[in-house]
Order: structure tokens, then C-alpha cells, then sequence
């Protein structure tokens, strides 16, 4: 039985964090205050008595966690942070300011902040993620909590979530939704039929546990009811009324999204019953520490140079000897395992493999969630497919996640089943996404050295992998660092240089050997690092040929290989600048939506072959020295 | 009751959609046969009872819709065309050959494909747009099947079509879910448990019928129930085999998208009774015909030079103003329409507009649904939340889709609410997808011509707008065409040129104002057509200012309009090529994770503000000029 002592001291909690919410965003003169009164009881009730959480040590491996999955309400959990005594009042009035670590929606900036919300339905996929790392990986008793939106549920990526959670018995996985009707613009879809919420919980194989998110005594008996259950996730759904406690705002349209003024602030924290500053002792998790095995020397994967190997092979053979060497490696894929070649890892350590089935969104979300326990995710699926999860990356950068993502099937080289499965914007997408790395292998050796770096890279690191056999040009001796490039052909004669990467590299080499035939020698750069390229090495050759530059990519036009190799000549940032000759830079990329037809067919249809790299190449030559071709 | 004959019809044309399935893989020597196998009871019954089709007339108002979400079984699609009579047995031979129609995946180069599939999980959400035409646009009985693999069930974008479908109770959308329990790499997540999947669809409110998918006479019932109900979707689970008909593949693991090598083929096909070409007469819809408006004459909205308006807004002015122009203009929003002002068309033409509720890949999935029929779908959300759906764009462009969406809140201009809803790699996405075009307006005059102009564009269309107020700098009588620019500022003696767009060319603009009172006179262009981008005037630019080039953007610094420009001077196919100065060019762009702060602050902070471009030109013109200035 709940105390009347225990019920006022959650009400009097509850009610500062509704005023401090208000405090906040009216000095802010933005936020979203309504939102987060909504949730202030529940949340009362979680960092009182079931949260255990050491606010000194966010990295303890026993720490229950808390995702803010609606993170416009960002004021709440602020607040909730300075009744934990961990940031001040005065920290809590710097919301949404220029270099306050209150951000308008939270992100690690914060120590206690695992990851950035404000992308709404990420916030369950992630706790996915967590929830994995705790129960089969960390295998330690915390808990996950996660407070969604109720409009966020239209999200498809949410169900993905229900799905997984429950295949995966995350009985560790507690979501709660704040069902207080008013989305952004008016009435959410379900409104407050919180049945329905609960039906589609169960059918997803959940348990669903309907409740007055304002009755103090209820939301206990639910947090008590998901804590004990051992077979399946929990959703608690609570009916909640946006604006709560304040007579102007409550349940009302209109109010999302925004500050109240100064004297509307004043009058409604007096409804509240006037501001307080408590402060509460949040539990202590239990002393845990996963047992991992100790890291093994690395024996990466070799192949004979001149062998035929696929380098999304070379990636599955790499991730194993990976997996041998790193106990904290983990792998996920998305159904397509026999394709990507994760399936070696899956079969040497099926414990820290995770089959995400088709949920690519879900499997981003994951090794988002893996991560923030310090493990290494390695996911991939056909390089096309992590455009679904763009959102997810996207947001995972503003999380200063460290991912590796790995997308095969790159580009018009993989043949007859046509453009649906071609990655060809792969390359631009992943450029554009903060702090990333985007790398892309032409041979099997190069593919296990990179695969290697990638483990401990920062940020998110993109590989992509190449469906069709190709020939291994590097011996097992070379390295391969990330921002630097390989001269493959170079000579003091070359009066153009070829840029290629993954497939295109091969190209250019067949390229180079029929220019050399006809007397023009040119120098040949692998440009394996797409992102970070090597800007000094670009600027050499452009010096050394005067400024003819081909750049072939299988790839559209816009932001792949060819954008960073001219990006390598503009002035950005602290980018050495280029004094040589003027470039003359010939793009070779996809300009056409391809169809159906062997690899040979479609790079020759593409304009990014052998054939077409020559021309490319005479035409440039032609053009600087007249006759003389 | 079923009579005997009419089950033998079936079961006949059953097993030559079977064998035709296997004898076109075999000779292409790669595709799905078995996947094409598990559905073809299904699709014989479709086909020959249930579908309307004048496939002489593919774009006749009242067809039948057939959506094959499930592309991979292309083979079956295109065996069912023989079955019609509209394709040649030679043709269905060519199967996933260089030039041919019939790609690995189905596409609109066909023209009863409506669009393309072969990314799981994106039929239905598409289906669900053409049941929003059916049943809402055109008023028109005709139904839309959709046929879906069981695999793909796990793709959230799936249960936000559930979730939707229900929701506008779209009687006229018929899933069927082949449960054949074989996904790519083993068993799917649900295997037959054909219950899960009902229990989930009619917690989505839908009407579940589960059948054995080989039993021609429950697939009858189920068809003939399917069409019966008019208050919800009917989703049929089926539970079938993979590989069907044949001992050596049926429910066997090892054998997904594995052709048949000839021998094997020819015992297949004796097994399934041998080859026959059957040719069904499939039935005709009945003659109907929407009911549309008649155009009137376009009143664009007009706003004052000087006054302070945020394209956003003026999107909204414009969309209402095109709603009354053009009865085909469909507008779409993601529960943030009083953001994106999709309002004002929600509010004068409810029965034009599709809330979408917070689930953008259904909002796009949709509009490519509603493209089909002839709409012009304009769907709009936060720009950063259309990485969402990128999949699904990147689909579109290969589905020819005609659609329009609009970004709003671009960039680290909008401010307060941090880098979570900040678009900053929508201009590098939008630019990477195969015949798009992307703008990107200054000032609310300028927005309207575009936005009049995208309504009749083909290919996707992307318009980028910015939170806050901005000065109407341009005049009504403006004109902006696609793939124009504006020269805003430009004098004999000018020393540099500055590249902007949107909320940038006003920083340009006072930076130009600022470089003028220090004695430096610079070009100004509003580069608004970012793709495609005006090559002619830059390179003028560019041969006018010394090659001084200065681009400044609200965005990652790879891929968006810093891109476009360096890509202007890039031999890129046709584009005229540069013999101008040697360019030196300074890339203004975001390259540090913004947090949160006033637009000023963090255009100032990510270097992005009229301060950066002052320096950046100084820099320049100092470097030619030496001491001059």
C-alpha cells in the first residue's frame, strides 16, 4: 500500500517539475512546457522510487537507463536532473541558450543523456538496442526505460520496436506512452482510446498496462507490475492530460509547443502551489561489470593477390577474425546475412549476433543502443536498404554514437536485378552526415584493413562493399589508413591522373593499361578514404598532370566521389588550399536510371568504364595539348 | 459453390505461372522462382475472378490496382502478363536481360507497373495512397490488391499503412501476405504462425482472413470476402510454400532467388505438369470517370518588397492559392502542418488533404500512390524529418513518380530547438536521387512562382524552406524559372562573386552591403535552383570576378549547394565546359554540430553569417590583389 506520506511527496515532486518546466521555457521564451507537465507524475514516481541510476557515474554498467524518446520535452527531464541535484537552478534557466548544455531537445552534450530524441519513434527502437546489450550481452538486471509521445507511435519504426523487443523477450524494456491526446496541430490519431494503444501491444506480444497517468497510486502499481514480469517487454499506456495542473492549459488545442509569458508563468506556478526546490536521492544501482572475454590478437583475413574475391566477402571473412579478436565486436543485419556475409560472424558467435530481420531502421536504432554500453556495432544490409534508416544516422551522429555501418551491393556493378537494389546515392548520404567516415574498398585485402580501423573509428563510419568478384591488387603487406589513398600507377611522364574507388578503381587500371598502349601514361589514385580524402595527394597529381583529373564513380552524379575529390580543391575550412595548375576535372558517374543487364553492360551503359575513362582521358589530353594525341 | 471446372482453370493456369516462373529465371540464370511459386494459386484466382483490369488502357479511371510489393517475384508478374495476353512468351524470356522490359524488379518501364517495387515494406503504404485516391479523390469502386512477402511484415513502414489504412477505413485496399515462412537466410521471424500476423492487423482494425494459400477454394472465399466489406481493409494471410508444386524446392531452405539450372528446370516443369500457354481474358472495369473541378485561373498571393515573411508561410499562401486553381492538387502533411502552413490548404480543402499523422514514410508513400492516378501530391514535414522516407524517394524517382515535397525549418537557422530539427543534409539527399530537382527559395514572392511551378514538374521535386521571417527582397513581377538563377548585385568591378540560397543570400546581401563601404564591390547570385543549377551565369560569374567564387550555405558542407557549384565547373556529360580564370573558390558551410541558440547566434557560430562571407572575400581578393585591400 502507498503512504499518504509517499503519495504527497511524489505529488510535491511532480508538481516542481511541471513549474520548473514552465520557469524554464518562459525565461527561454520557447519549449514545451504542456508536454511536460503531462508526464510529470510518471516521471515522479520512476526517479523516486524505481530509477537506480549513479548520476556520478553515468558509465556504470549497472545503471538502469532512461531514453526521452519525446524529447521536445526536454524541460522535464532537465528539471528532473536538478532534483537529482545534479545541475543547478541556475543551469536549469539557461535552456535552449547559446552554449548551454540544455538544449532545446537533449543530446549527450549531457553526460546523463545516452542519446539525442527529437526525431520522433527513435527513442523505443534505441532502447531496443540497450535492451539487448542488457540482458544477452552485459547480461546485468538494469532496466530500460523509455518515455514516448503518443503521436510518435504512428511511426512505423516504433512497431519495429514492438516487434523486436518481444521476439527477443526484453523483459528489461519498459516503454511508457504518454497518451495526452493533443498532438502538434490538434487530436492525435487514437486520442485517449488507450484500449487500442493496448491491443496492438499485445498482439505484438507485449505486456500492455493501461493506467490514469495522473494517479500516482496507479502508475507505482504499473512500474511495481513491469519490473516483475519476466517474459516480455511492458507498456505502460497513461492517460494523461497535456498542461496538466494549470487550469489555462489543461487538455486544451493551442498549446503545444509553446512559452507561456512572464505573468502567465507567475500565475500558473501559484495554481501549482508555488515554486520549491527539492531535491530527492535517486537509488544506487547494484555494483555489475559484464564479464567479457579478454581480446585475442587480431588475425585478419589474406588473399592472393590476384585472386577473385567479392569485397562484401572479404568484409564477413574480416568481421569473424574481428569477432575472434574483440570481445566487445558485435553484428547485426538486416535478413540479408548470406548476402552481406555477416552470416560467418553470426555462426562463430551467435551470442553477439542480433538477426534484425527486415527492420533496417530497428537495426540502426540497435547498434545505436549497443553502442551506448561501449559496444562495437558492425550492421549491414545492401547499401540501398540504410537509405530506410537515413533518419537513424542522421540522428546518430547527434547522439556522437560510434557505429559501423557496412552496405553491400553498391552501384550498376551488381547486375540484372536492377535499380531498386543499387545503391547509388549511398555515397552523398553518407558524406553529408556529421563526423562521418565513408570508406570503400576496390579489393579483398584492402576491405580486412579497413574493417579493422573501422572497430575503433569515432562517429559514424560507412563501408561500402562491392556485390561482384574482383581482382586482389594489394599485397597482404600494404596499409591502408583512413584519409590517405593508394597511387596504384604513377610516372614522371603522367599527363592525366584517374580517380577511382571500389569498382571503378578496376576500370581505371584496364583504362590505364590501354592508354599506355597508345601512348599516354597516367597516374592511377585508389580513393579508398572517400571521406576524409587525401587532399594532399589529389593536389599532387592535379599538380604533376596538369590539373587533368577523371573521377569515375558507380554512383549518381550529386555528392559522391567525385564531390570530394573537387571539394578537396575548394577552400574549406583549414583544407590546405591548391596553387597548381587549373583543373580540369572530368565527372564520371551515373546519369541514367539504369535497368536490368550484366555488370560489364550496365558500367558500359553508365559511362563509368573502362571504355568511357579513356575517352575521358583522351578528351582532356586533346584538349591541353592539341595534336599531339 | 466452386465448380470442378472452375478450380481445374485454375489450378492449370496456377502451374503455368509456376513454370513460366522457372523457365524465365532459368534462362536468365538468376531471379526468385520459388518466391513466384508460393504466390501463384493466389495470383491464378486474382487474375482470372477478381481483377479489372484493361490492360489496353492502363490508365483507365476505374482499373483494378495491382501492387507487387513483394518485387523480387517479378517472374510471376510477368508470367501473369503472358497469362493476359499482353506480353509474348519470347518477351517473358528475356527476362532481366540488357533492354529489356522485364527488370529483376518490376518497374513502370512496363506499363501496367504502376510502380516500382523490390524495397520490401513500401507496396502497402503505396497501395494505401491509391485506396486514398479510390475512395476519397475519385470516388470510383475499383479495388487496389496488394500482394506482400511475409518477411517484409517486419518493416514499420508496413504497420504505418495498417495504422493508416484503418484509420481512413480504405475497403477498397486488399493486402495478401504470402506466408511461405522462408525469408533470403532461413526462417522469417513470425514462420506460419499465421495468427500473430492476424491478431496484429485486426488490432490495426483491419479484417484478417486466414487461409491456406494453396487451397483454391479458401483463396476464393477469402478474395470474395475481401471485396464484400465496405467498413475496413481486408488483409488475407496465406499460408503457402515456397517453391510450391515442386518436391525438390518446396519449403526447402538454400533455395531464395536461386535460378534453376536447365536440367533441373526441365523436371520441374514435367513435375508441374508439363508447359502450357494458357490465356485468360481478364475482366474489364466498368466505365467511370472522376469528377473534377475545373481549373480556374492561378492567384498567386503577393507580398510587399521589404516586409518580413517566412517562406514557410508563403508556401502555405501558395498551395491554397494552387488548391483553387487546380482540382488535382493533393496536399499532404505529417502532423505538423501549422509548421509547414499545409493548414491553410487543409482548411479551404479538406477533401484534398491527407493528414498523415507523424509517419513520413507513409506521407510520401502516399503521394506516390496518388502520382499514379494523376494527382499532384504536395507533401510537406520538417525538412530533417524527410530523411525519414529516403528510401522511399529514392524508389519514387525510379517509379517516375510525380511528387512534390516540401522541407520546412532548414538548417541552423531555425534556432532554439537544436540540431535534431535542423535539415543539414536534405540539399546533399535531395540533390543524390535520380532526376530530381531541388529549390530553394529566399523571400516569399519567389517561393510562390516556385511553388506554382513544381506543381506541373516531372520527377521529384524538392523545395526547401526556411523557420524564420525573411525580407521580401524581389518584386511580384519576378520571374524565377527552374534551373535559373538571380544576379542580385553585379558591377563592371566587381572582385568576387557570393553564391547563396535561401536564409543565406540575405547574410550575402549584407555582407555585400559591408564589402561596398570598405571599397569591394561584389557579384551577388541567389542560386534558388539549386538542382539544376545555373551553369551559364556562374561560369559568367566566375570569368567576370577573377574565378573568385565564394558559396555559402545552411548546410553540412558535403553535397548541397557549395556541391552544385564546383560541380558547374566539373566536365560533368553534356554541360558546357569552363575556360575561365582559375576558380577559387571558398565553400562556405555548417562543419561542427550545432547545438541550440538564436538563428543569428548559430549562423554566426557555424560560420555561415555575413561576418564569414566579409572574411572569406577579403581573403580572396587579398590573395590576388595583394596589399590592395
Amino acid at each position: 500500500m502507498t503512504t499518504q506520506e509517499q503519495l504527497h511527496q511524489w505529488h510535491e515532486l511532480a508538481q516542481q517539475l511541471r513549474i520548473d518546466s514552465i520557469r524554464a521555457t518562459t525565461v527561454a521564451g520557447s519549449g514545451h512546457p504542456t508536454s511536460s507537465m503531462s508526464s510529470a507524475d510518471l516521471m515522479a514516481v520512476l526517479l523516486t522510487n524505481y530509477l537506480h541510476y549513479d548520476f556520478d557515474n553515468p558509465h556504470h554498467p549497472n545503471n538502469d537507463r532512461f531514453i526521452l524518446s519525446k524529447g521536445h520535452a526536454a524541460p522535464l527531464l532537465y528539471a528532473m536532473y536538478k532534483a537529482a541535484g545534479v545541475i543547478t537552478d541556475e543551469e536549469l534557466m539557461s535552456l535552449r541558450q547559446m552554449g548551454s548544455r540544455l538544449e532545446g531537445h537533449p543530446t549527450p552534450v549531457l553526460p546523463w543523456v545516452d542519446v539525442a530524441t527529437g526525431s520522433l519513434g527513435q527513442g523505443l527502437p534505441i532502447g531496443v538496442g540497450l535492451g539487448l546489450a542488457g540482458k544477452y550481452l552485459d547480461q546485468l538486471p538494469y532496466n530500460v526505460w523509455v518515455l514516448l509521445g503518443d503521436s510518435e507511435t504512428a511511426e512505423g519504426s516504433v512497431w519495429e520496436a514492438f516487434d523486436h523487443a518481444a521476439h527477443y523477450t526484453l523483459d528489461n524494456l519498459i516503454a511508457i506512452i504518454d497518451v495526452n491526446r493533443l498532438g502538434q496541430r490538434g487530436q492525435t490519431e487514437l486520442g485517449w482510446n488507450t484500449q487500442a494503444y493496448a491491443n496492438r501491444a499485445k498482439a505484438f506480444g507485449w505486456q500492455a498496462i493501461e493506467i490514469d497517468g495522473h494517479n500516482l497510486t496507479e502508475i507505482d502499481q504499473a512500474f511495481s507490475a513491469a519490473i516483475s514480469i519476466n517474459d516480455r517487454p511492458t507498456v505502460i499506456i497513461a492517460r494523461t492530460k497535456k498542461g496538466k495542473g494549470v487550469a489555462s492549459l489543461e487538455d486544451l488545442g493551442g498549446w503545444h509547443g509553446k512559452a507561456l509569458k512572464p505573468d502567465a508563468a507567475k500565475q500558473a506556478i501559484a495554481e501549482l502551489g508555488g515554486e520549491r526546490h527539492i531535491t530527492i536521492q535517486v537509488a544506487q544501482p547494484e555494483p555489475g561489470q559484464p564479464t567479457l572475454l579478454h581480446p585475442q590478437p587480431l588475425q585478419l583475413p589474406t588473399y592472393k593477390q590476384g585472386a577473385e574475391v567479392a569485397t562484401r566477402r572479404a568484409y564477413g571473412d574480416a568481421l569473424k577474425a574481428l569477432g575472434a579478436a574483440q570481445p566487445d565486436v558485435v553484428a547485426l543485419d538486416a535478413e540479408v546475412s548470406n548476402s552481406t556475409y555477416t552470416e560467418d560472424f553470426a555462426e562463430a558467435y551467435p551470442e553477439r549476433y542480433f538477426e534484425m530481420y527486415i527492420a533496417e531502421q530497428q537495426m540502426v536504432a540497435a547498434a545505436v543502443g549497443l553502442q551506448v554500453r561501449q559496444y562495437k556495432p558492425f550492421a549491414a544490409t545492401f547499401a540501398a536498404f540504410l537509405t530506410r534508416a537515413y533518419d537513424f544516422v542522421r540522428m546518430a551522429a547527434i547522439s556522437r554514437a560510434n557505429i559501423k555501418l557496412v552496405g553491400s551491393h553498391a552501384g550498376v556493378s551488381i547486375g540484372q536485378d536492377g535499380p531498386s537494389q543499387m545503391a547509388l546515392e549511398d555515397l552523398a548520404a553518407f558524406r553529408a552526415v556529421g563526423n562521418s567516415t565513408v570508406l570503400y574498398p576496390c579489393d579483398a585485402n584492402q576491405t580486412a584493413k579497413l574493417v579493422e580501423q573501422m572497430s575503433d573509428r569515432q562517429g559514424i563510419v560507412y563501408l561500402r562493399t562491392t556485390r561482384e568478384n574482383t581482382p586482389v591488387i594489394y599485397g597482404i603487406e600494404e596499409e591502408f589508413s583512413i584519409g590517405g589513398s593508394k597511387v596504384i600507377r604513377s610516372s614522371d611522364q603522367d599527363q592525366a591522373t584517374i580517380i577511382g574507388a571500389g569498382i571503378t578503381l578496376h576500370e581505371a587500371i584496364k583504362a590505364g593499361d590501354r592508354l599506355k598502349n597508345e601512348g599516354i601514361t597516367v597516374r592511377i589514385i585508389d580513393a579508398y578514404s572517400v571521406k576524409p580524402i587525401d587532399v594532399q595527394t589529389l593536389h599532387q597529381a592535379a599538380n604533376d598532370t596538369e590539373g587533368n583529373l577523371v573521377v569515375v564513380e558507380d554512383h549518381w552524379q550529386e555528392g559522391g566521389l567525385g564531390a570530394a575529390v573537387l571539394d578537396a580543391f575548394a577552400g574549406i575550412g583549414d583544407l590546405p588550399s591548391y596553387d597548381g595548375p587549373p583543373l580540369q576535372l572530368i565527372k564520371l558517374a551515373v546519369h541514367h536510371m539504369p535497368g536490368s543487364g550484366t555488370p560489364e553492360e550496365l558500367l558500359h551503359a553508365a559511362n563509368i568504364d573502362a571504355d568511357a575513362i579513356v575517352e575521358a582521358v583522351k578528351s582532356q589530353v586533346r584538349h591541353l595539348i592539341g595534336t599531339r594525341v
